[in-house]
């Protein structure tokens, strides 16, 4: 067994409402920054973990967005990178 | 100007505690997933804006983050990516 480390993101759907992207965009207009146009916020994990492989490190990674990490209804995930460590 | 995608990442800053990765390897760990040892929960923001060249849009990035979107006392960020849209 190794240890990898994966990174994910997870995301609001694209369509559906993202209040805390629509605050903070916002919030940097009021602070000047009028270059902005749109902001999306969504969580950044990584997962310290052991695994025969790479590939495996990815599978478990996936399945544990799928059971507990990201909203199946409201959220996407992706895997972002996966490093031995 | 043209238009620009930012990506960042913001972390709790290594050494201070991270009681939602500390809840999530729990969580994962009840599930079934032993192989996690660790899990870092942080934000991943994507901003969109305009700006002159990408090394601008990164610098507009740079200073948001110190204004707005990252606490200096207890994280760190840091830019994955700018891309043109």
């Amino acid at each position: 067994m190794s240890r990898f480390r994966v990174a994910l993101h997870i995301v609001p759907r694209r369509g559906l409402l993202d209040p805390q992207g629509k605050a903070v965009a916002d919030a940097l207009q009021t602070l000047g920054f009028k270059s902005v146009e749109d902001v999306h916020v969504g969580r950044h994990v990584v997962l310290e973990l052991s695994a025969k492989s790479a590939s495996d490190a990815e599978q478990d990674a996936r399945a544990m967005c799928e059971r507990l990490l990201a909203n199946p209804v409201t959220e996407d995930f992706e895997i972002a990178g996966v490093s031995a460590r």
